[in-house]
């Protein structure tokens, strides 16, 4: 079960597949960050619906892309000063390196 | 005011920036896609509000990531085909082509 | 065989796939720019050899891959100012289109 | 001076910026790549001065993009094993994680 303790925190609740919860440090600015996005998204369809012309359509989907990527280093960093960092100093960390691997060279596609 | 017809039409409304309306030729699955898009967002949302594992959350980011780069896609293909090839054949289309560029410049960032 | 007219030009050379010559508008600087990231892969190459910094060689690399992407939008434009047009005041130009559709897929991955 | 054992190494050489050398462990092989992609640049220079077809250039422009972010993220991988967990055991590794986001940062964009 999740503290309030931010960070990462090793735990093994029944029925979770990665078995591990972690309380993002800026939970609430993450989250207003994430209803803003999908506010945008919101946006995008609504200019699809009223036949918005296709730039101005491409324009708003490139700051959308933008605004994920900005989330997904947030918490990237997040997880690599924290989940990283403490598998390391608790063993040598190889896995959760390797698993931060493979997450970067999805982003970096 | 915009037509049935799929495709580019120039018009002018009054109290619109681009004073184009492009009706996408498959504008109710790419309404679906986005609103597909916008519970991706939301469930990232909910994720981080149960305190998830930063690795599962950033693999859900880097999935909404594609689709609205498929979405893009899709529009920009649209208006190659419609807007671009008609402004070329209208006139040289030398402005819709460097707005083209424009676009696709942030798409590659 | 290619004349000094620069832009697209469609002609069928034997044993040569596209078939068609294109003058770079801009072909000296361009040709100057391929020398100079051909130049910077060498540099890296170099760091590499001399045991360097991880950090330091990552960022050389970033640069280098700016210096393509510059590059790759440069003839990109070209192209569809030239050969994108041509074909769309020639004939309807979807063959052309469809196939910069695929490049452009290509570059944002 | 680097020594032969493959890693992260602490030293300070007269001259050096980074004050580090880094024997990456497949040097050989990162280096016959490096050799490879400045190979590929210079196919390309080949092609804009033979005025070969856009599309074409575009295309081998995109594979050698896709050989550097390849590269890239093998010493992203050198790094985070040798360099960057080492920082940790060592000391927290705050700058070491800090510097790794902002090399991140500029590989995704």
């Amino acid at each position: 079960m999740p503290t309030d303790k931010p960070g990462c925190e090793a735990c093994s609740p029944a029925g979770q597949t990665s078995g591990r919860h972690v309380i993002q440090p800026d939970k609430t600015a993450l989250i207003n960050r994430l209803r803003r996005i999908e506010g945008q998204i919101g946006g995008v369809t609504a200019m699809v619906r009223e036949d918005r012309y296709c730039v101005d359509i491409l324009t708003q989907l490139s700051a959308v892309r933008s605004a994920i990527d900005a989330v997904s280093i947030r918490i990237l960093e997040t997880h690599a000063k924290g989940c990283v960092r403490e598998a390391v100093q608790d063993h040598d960390g190889d896995d959760t390196i390797e698993e931060l691997m493979g997450v970067i060279r999805k982003m970096i596609r």
